[in-house]
């Protein structure tokens, strides 16, 4: 039965908003490495940037009926989600969608499938990660879900769910987890600051993570040449 | 037997001209979702744009003497087309034979195989679609075809089509149909400016497009969790 | 047996400096089309051009623990090269190590896997060619080695070999080699210019490499018409 | 933090056992066309079959450590599910592992990975369905998590989940919905027997499925030839 | 506008009977090389071999509908041909078809997309070549066209048309040219029996090709060794 | 300049003949995990298996000529090995080449690139490992090398080193370190038929490989349900 949810628990908008400007490496790490996409999700266009909240869209395989559907279910804020059934790469999205997802202030869409209009999409500054680009039209004949989980591009998204997308690709972060994740995020970025003044004043890795005995232990030999062992 | 076929009809100037600056996904959808190239096909740099003339060149795998013959056929406004008999990767083309089109007022090459020197190719603004980039050298060794029909990505393409690309990729448009198909495209284009404005005001597509009573005809449910069903 | 090698011979710094912009294409032909890497090796920002003495890591699938190993042996000049043993795309190099071999002189990256932080690389203008982009991160669990010959995406790359690598992709030029090939390159450069000098002018490319006769010998036809045949 | 989860619930073997025999296409339908898993998972051998209880178990790249964990939580009717936290396609499973597998009754494997030894597992009757067949060795370095839900090839699978498994590919059925999907599969194999009679006496599906009147109302026309238009 | 076309013509039974057993690879070679299937288009059953009359089936991605308009055009000796308008690979097809298909004397199934209940399908001894194998199925939302002209796996093929296929893969002949290209099958393969004694013999293609002048003419030298150089 | 090395160094047949039998997997893991071709090679049917000395032949993409050249060079217990200069799929060698080969006492040849005769190679039982089956035909137009090193599907290959390819793919043995291996493999194996009866026996790998103890200084816990967390 298709199915629309329409009151869904999103993260809250103080917690969300701590989460721009994170990157999509710092919130995988600080999350115990999960909750990555494929990595042939890729955005339309270099420097592309977001954090927000899931509205999910379940659609069949060259059929974007849903997305109308969903765009209604869409509040400033929200990213929107879109799964085909069966792998897909027809064009389901192009400028109209988007123009309407803008005027309800979403700030992006994650699509496992293709999308179109992308040189107008750039225009509009509108943020998209896509399995591809194909300008390939879809019908609108077949019913799907809105804000049900949905597993996209092999990470489970529900609705609610922060999503992070850069230029390295895209991690959901759960609903319920989002705010020991965020404590987890800042603290790693600290780190990461001290950690890069120390390599650009020239300290190797070997020392600044005491990697010398471990290393050692385990068995690695140096030699000057390979005629040495 | 290899064959240079010299006096092709190519869509007249005055139809191709109010293809200029059309869209790949304009002009797909006007012409009935039909003459798309694979999504693989994809431009060597953002921004390309062009609608030329098609010139066809079959080559042998690994093999770019053919392209040498068809340079020699072609006119401005013209695009080179180029697809080999089995699946192949290999640069066949470079900046001396984009020299060389260029000088010819030739507007850009699709080829369905790999291309090289992309950084000069883009200084000199020759847009090229490709299947790939690579700087692997073809030989001069094996004869093809000039302006034969050729099926280049997964569409046919027959000499003097017009071929439209841009950053969402390649459409092809038959000869024959060109003037029906620019009519359509006016009326296409038209049609989208109104919708644009309509959704930049805030209306919905279930709205624009009169959906609510065919998705609850369908079967679609609202509810507000997934606790209500 | 894990092995470091430490004292490797490298292309002397008066050699590789006439290597500096050299185009990936011109040298691969120059030294009779070898030592390509395969061509899903791309830069993450286009623009990107190095030439640099290979200092080479072989590492195991999701682990980057000899990365670090591998640092403390490059010199100012050098490129690090990346092979896992096994297919592996996951995210081994991120800013941090990049501001690590920026610190040592280190210009670039060749690693058949996954990177990761590329907006921060393309902004620090390191060059990167990898075979995708992953933010997946890896583990300091088991050793490899460090300046043993590798195979990196279908090449086999020395210590101290020379990388070139552009916007067409990752070429490998033999240490020992290195001069002869380095005349070959300056000879064919001399030579594209006067060609490029023809084919701007106008003449084709059937006449400029005289190729008329031999079309005709290996049977070429020219027809008006596909009716003329 | 790796976790060992010990006591899993199961779908109870009065449940399993009519899942034996079972058809994954008509599984997948069953259950409202979900729990389908990636197409690249195929048998190493045509013409095994199982249906089980999944224990699952997830995996560094290039690490099969936690197989030897996750052997000893299997007991006889239990799949051995297997997913690497990012795409590997090491030969995690040979012969070893599975006369392992086999002493304690379980009847298969399911790896999102590569598996080895395939003829000497297609002597032994163990049935594996796997992403590729690869040879390449795995180390015994790092920790994973046994008995926790995974993604496996696009599918979320639960401990204690059916899988079902054929020459078509690979269903999960979630524990708690396996009773009623049990049914559906009943009743839709039995409506199956009937309708192959229905086709095997010339009947046609336009006419058993009552097709025709809404093929005329969308508008599908008849034509002799298509000069006929 | 969605159409289906009544009255094709095919080749004459009378020409189609001497293609039963040709080989894929023969009857390419003996047409010029064209007609050739992608590679991905593999038998779900090794040993199954067809020659048959194309009836052709456009269909809409994940939508099998047109598939039982298909069937009713379809006459003993008959191949149905089916092509997606983007690239899917949904199970469009099952037991129930083939059984329908079977009972009118259809020989085979050629689908670039995917297949199910292959099992099945392999002890019917139904013919099957197809993108590949998915359970995923397909809903009857979409019309699309029967014999009309489709670009199926990369080739043109038209309604009538000759389609072989066996372990090689499928191979079409255009039905206008079935009876000039029988002759030329039937010359080659005579040809190849007397090839095949003498390479049986010992005779090296070398001599009887008589190879040995044009390759040294080209340039290839014998040496020992490589010092020999 | 194309060459053609005749007098290449062999595994002598008293090392050789004892690798009969040897599997691949064994083979890979005696000589440290390296030699393995890429797992895109496969059988052309289940249940081939070879030992043989190498005897390599570089193709240009879609020519197969210097095959022709490559026979005369091999000798009973040899293994044809061939690649090509850039990736290509093309159907270089059918049933005719084979027959050749028989002749001459080849045992097998292992192709980066497309064989075609799949079935009659099978009914000849040929043994061959490809990257596809594909019929497209290639021409004699373009030298090559025969008994250069060769990279192979990832792997470096030199004349006369040994190739064992069975079920799980293709590796090769170093001709300089074919003893050393051998007698590894043979201890492995021993090894490998003790393990197996221990397996058996139903003793747990945790035990036979004594890993409890670091599997807890690791870190790994146990607990019964994901509550005790």
């Amino acid at each position: 039965m298709p199915l629309c949810i329409t009151d869904i628990q999103r993260v809250p908008e103080t917690v969300l908003k701590h989460f721009q400007g994170s990157e999509v490496a710092t919130v995988h790490e600080a999350q115990g490495r999960k909750g990555l996409l494929a990595s042939y999700m890729r955005p339309i266009y270099p420097g592309a940037q977001l954090a927000g909240t899931a509205v999910t869209c379940e659609v069949a395989p060259g059929d974007n009926w849903m997305l109308h559907v969903a765009v209604e279910q869409c509040r400033p804020g929200d990213v929107l989600v879109v799964s085909p059934t069966s792998p897909c790469e027809d064009g389901y999205f192009g400028d109209l969608l988007a123009t309407s997802l803008k005027s309800r202030g979403v700030c992006g869409l994650i699509i496992d499938a293709g999308v179109r209009d992308i040189s107008t999409l750039k225009n509009m500054e509108f943020a998209v990660w896509s399995k591809t680009v194909f300008a390939q039209g879809t019908v609108k004949e077949t019913l799907g879900n809105v804000n049900v989980p949905v597993i996209c591009a092999g990470a489970l998204i529900n609705p609610g769910d922060i999503i992070v997308a850069d230029d390295d690709g895209v991690v959901v972060v759960n609903r319920e987890e989002a705010e020991s994740v965020l404590q987890s995020v800042q603290k790693r970025s600290a780190n990461e600051v001290e950690k890069r003044a120390r390599f650009e004043a020239g300290e190797l890795g070997l020392d600044i993570y005491n990697m010398r005995e471990r290393l050692a232990d385990k068995g690695l030999r140096y030699v000057k040449t390979i005629e040495d062992i």
